[in-house]
């Protein structure tokens, strides 16, 4: 028979990932709130506490929980560092809080409390003798101290005040929170730094920037391209692989099987003579030359992003070095990569089944750290769901011990259970649907599903419209309209989203016929683009970004909000900021061939909007300004000239006077 | 660095109450499906099992799951008796059919599979070696002769053919489960008989079986009875405590608190100078009369149900023998019991935080198998919420463990997250706030909690309309409709249910004013009944019981569907067999007052009716049978006739000549 007097139930305990198994995540700065189920049998009075520590820390610190209805507790602490935090409850019955609520209910109702008052008088003593018997002498006289104050010389009123404030919480210490309840999980959260939760992402292929069109471009042509790239508002410039490229099964262009003698085959067929995972492509530049756009870049607030792509060509020294880490056939081949249906002949897969995992997946970790000591510290990962779930875990686990501000964006275009496995065991950003996702109810169903369940909890989405390997098929028809669409949809669903350029801003939409790849693709050739053609999204971009920047509603996904509209294509949604201080209204037409008008719902009380008041609606796109009144507003977006409207709402207008509006 | 070749991921195993911390509830001859997302990374082919075993059973027996969609899967194993069954899921990647997928698909795309063969091959050769170091050299013999077959003195055909049969089991034991991914908790199942889940209780007074009136009831009186209650369909007849009865602070007629010399006191006030929990109160009769009329009970189909109530009168044994059982206030009175806002003066609660808490919970123990070994089989518990949680995880534990038959339906109305955690720690049944949910929208609410959400998996309600304690509103007012209204609904929505009588049955709706308490209730005083009073429901209630028996769709809560009315009095639900060959449709006024008319939808499909058809319904009330067509059907209900219809309907009819519709 265990302990049969900790009669206090805590249950329903969140936040937290598959029953405490996992992490739950959160942005350096935020505050937990954690919440509880609590309640003891019959009717006595509870009392509970949030229990936390991080990670390096020994004693748990304490939080008073409250009680907000039907049983359910809430309490919460600031995270102040990133790293790990560790949460738990205790709860116990609070006898003196009960005596002193029966107390008070029968002396408020006219009834002798003598009795009460002799009882609570007798406990103290009962806890003073505790205490002593503890060891503990001061809270022995303090408890005594109190009982005798409640003797009675004092008078009715006096004894019924004194019975209130007896040290209630000395008396719990001792008397109730041995026999506390503590709840069996002791859970976790990540905390990561603020560009975990709030990015923007540029991608692009250094090798493209040579001038002419025909000279391979390097890191020094990056180095000069940073004011630009900073200038539109980016803070991520993320580089596909840079490492040598293999020449066995080198691809041709457009993906051929067989490449022509000056093709320059795909960054991500890792491995040459001339090195492997840890050295760079010789015509980008130098060690020094990389080192000095790492540091250039963040000067200019942007961080370099690289690609960790776990798989060789033929020709890496790995294979000569360590055949073992790779699975060999009959015939003395190894099987090529496969991501059906698609074929990559350039690649080879790693063998993680090997008897020699251990060596394999040390040599993978110092490829991390090689390049975290070179000044870098966010990773997009590609392919991670081809790799096994525990090496990600442990890889993951082990890089943040020591460098916990580092970044895994996990690039899985895959099924959902997989992806969201992925980011519960350590993946800080998560590639998504959004990429396919283009009608008002399939992206407000996938932003339910990201926002509103437990997925949130753990999965961070970075929203890109068009990767290297993705040029979807609404880019591939829509014209210009359709990147404005696909950037505003992208830049304000999510607090973190990132583009494949100069072809996104350029509006470049040729495609192989009937795939969603783009032709003369950049994986697979050197291009040379005209940054400022014609038609450019960059200025816009330029705003979005501006935008985001200034409107805390934009720092986090988790926050937005649908609202009607009596138009299928038009979505319509609010952003507002954790204090309420920023509220933010969006409306896009997704169609980008055809006006569309219609009328948007806005829920007044909601946004704290008096009714049958005017109100300001400031669009940041084109820094129009409206008055609208009441909660049906019609609205008509024209996708050829501005497809998107970014409302800004002044919060709180009933206290104001009516002619602030008008500023 | 623990194993890293587990490649295998098993969550979201359902079902599971509180991360597996309590066990689900079944019925013995249920099937338990389990179901559980399961992957690896890759594209790897994954087989998984679920491992079952009962209580006392060792080597678990395995069952194959099967992949449904999604990465979720299922499998499921029958509960063959009562008890508790344990289960879990191993799974692991299935090498040779991942390679056999392989080489079906190069087949059959007409590519050269030379190399595929001979990389099975060598594999299976492996396995045989792996198994000759293991010491099994029946499996090493059987994988070289799979290997050898595949040599190529076959054809191609041959060859593959060959290759998709070779010993795959028996590779997969050798070389794939030694890295399989088993599920981090072994879950549990407690079966219980059918009556924990399908069951008719009828609560009556014995003492007021008194033939003139005046003479106090006996149990030879209960025995005369139980023709009339198992005709009427009962099959548990529910007795109030029948302990000697407390005469200090015995409660008057109408809940006085002071008794005339005659009054008999409340059956709850236990404990007299001629015994306590363990002895009958003297006037019911011998411990023999009460042994036979639980033996007769049970010649007609009836288990005789106990209540447990855990607290004593003033005068109780206990008090006298145990005062460490009871918490004694400053002026030597122990404090009464309260359940805010009633008060029971006549009765004082265990103090269950006495240090003593072992030796009461002890005793309290003995008092169930007391009972027990009388013949009891069923205990309806009094304000299970008032003792501590861990007693009763404790007690019901125990007595499980050596009677798994023993049936326990909490009596808690109180907030909903106690009501469910008794339920988690053991109770087989619960009462529920049927009592009080009138309203259409209230019910389907109420039942979707209780059969939609997990709390189907813990949670058997048992619909009381009425109780000692409970006259509500809707009966006071509502006349003899609606005793009949919350009779059909309390019959036929939930497969547990019960009724107070002959006071049910009687139509009484005499209340204390403005309270739901019967005036001149059976808990504080002796009463006459003439049962077969003109109005008495009787034979309606024995159509119903009959009806719930002979149509298995009553035999679960879980299968209840709401479907759409055009008027809110109007509620229509149906309830499907498990095999779906008995389909129910109840359609019931809620206006006890009012004719009610309105179109029903039928969900032609959902239902197996061919669309376009006839389609007969038989209302097993009336026996009248009628032809109804197309999904929305006009229905009218008088409630002074019958305020509701039982349907059935014939399934399949698609399948059958029109003529047989009218049959």
């Amino acid at each position: 028979m265990s302990e049969g007097r900790k009669r206090v139930v805590i249950e329903g305990v969140f936040p937290q990932v598959d029953c405490g198994l996992y992490p739950v995540k959160r942005i350096c700065g935020d505050e937990l709130t954690v919440k509880a189920d609590i309640f003891c049998d019959g009717h006595d009075e509870v009392s509970a506490v949030l229990l936390y520590r991080g990670e390096t820390e020994q004693p748990w610190r304490e939080e008073q929980m409250k009680h907000v209805g039907n049983d359910r507790w809430e309490g919460s602490f600031a995270l102040r560092s990133t790293g790990v935090w560790h949460y738990t409850i205790i709860a116990w019955v609070d006898h003196f809080k009960s005596w002193q609520k029966d107390l008070l209910k029968k002396y408020e109702d006219g009834q002798d409390v003598t009795v009460e008052l002799d009882m609570i008088r007798d406990q103290l003593k009962k806890a003073a003798e505790t205490a002593a018997g503890n060891g503990n002498h001061q809270a022995s006289e303090r408890l005594h101290a109190a009982a005798d104050e409640l003797s009675s010389r004092h008078s009715p009123e006096q004894r019924v005040a004194l019975g209130l404030i007896s040290e209630g919480h000395l008396y719990s210490s001792i008397m109730d929170r041995p026999l506390a309840t503590r709840y069996h999980h002791e859970l976790s959260v990540v905390v990561e730094r603020e560009k975990a939760g709030f990015s923007a992402w540029y991608e692009l292929f250094p090798r493209s920037l040579g001038t002419d069109g025909k000279r391979h471009g390097t890191f020094r042509d990056c180095e000069e391209l940073l004011p630009e790239l900073a200038g539109m508002g980016f803070d991520v410039l993320y580089i596909p692989p840079l490492h040598p490229i293999g020449s066995t099964n080198r691809k041709g262009k457009n993906n051929a099987p067989t490449a022509d003698p000056d093709d320059p085959g795909s960054p991500w067929a890792i491995g040459a003579i001339s090195g492997g995972h840890a050295q760079l492509h010789p015509e980008l530049g130098t060690m020094e030359d990389f080192e000095s756009l790492v540091v250039k870049a963040a000067a200019h607030g942007l961080e370099v992003a690289l690609d960790l792509a776990f798989q060789c060509s033929p020709d890496h020294p790995y294979v000569r070095d360590h055949p073992e880490w790779f699975f060999w056939r009959p015939d003395g081949t190894v099987q090529f990569a496969e991501n059906p249906p698609k074929k990559y002949q350039d690649i080879i897969p790693f063998y993680f089944e090997t008897p020699d995992w251990q060596s394999l997946w040390q040599e993978l970790k110092r490829v991390v750290t090689f390049w975290i000591e070179k000044g870098i510290r966010i990773f997009r990962v590609d392919n991670p769901h081809t790799k096994p779930f525990p090496f990600w875990e442990w890889l993951i686990g082990e890089i943040r011990r020591d460098y916990p501000d580092v970044i895994f964006l996990a690039e899985a275009f895959t099924r959902p259970k997989v992806m969201y496995r992925l980011a519960k065991l350590g993946f800080s950003q998560s590639y998504t649907y959004f990429t396919w996702r283009t009608t008002r109810d399939e992206l407000t169903a996938y932003l339910g599903e990201l926002t509103r369940s437990e997925v949130r909890e753990f999965f961070r989405p970075n929203f890109w419209p068009n990767t290297p390997d993705i040029l979807p098929m609404h880019l591939q028809y829509g014209g210009r309209p359709a990147f404005i669409i696909r950037l505003v949809l992208a830049a304000t669903l999510s607090s973190s989203y990132g583009i494949y350029g100069p072809v996104f801003e350029l509006g470049v939409n040729d495609a192989l016929p009937g795939k969603e790849e783009y032709l003369d693709a950049e994986k697979y050739e050197i291009r040379n683009w005209d940054r400022n053609a014609p038609g450019n999204l960059k200025e816009l971009i330029t705003t979005i970004n501006r935008i985001r920047r200034e409107n805390r509603a934009f720092h986090s996904t988790y926050n937005v909000t649908f609202y009607e509209t009596d138009n299928d294509n038009l979505i319509f949604y609010s952003k507002v900021s954790r204090d309420g201080g920023n509220i933010i209204l969006v409306v896009v037409n997704l169609d980008p061939t055809r006006v569309q008008g219609g009328r948007l719902h806005v829920p007044l009380e909601q946004l704290g909007i008096a009714p049958g008041h005017p109100y300001l609606i400031h669009d940041l796109i084109s820094d129009e300004k409206s008055i609208w009144q009441g909660a049906w507003n019609f609205i008509e977006l024209d996708p050829r000239r501005m497809p998107a409207r970014i409302f800004q709402i002044r919060p709180r207008l009933r206290h104001e006077a009516d002619f602030d509006y008008y500023m």
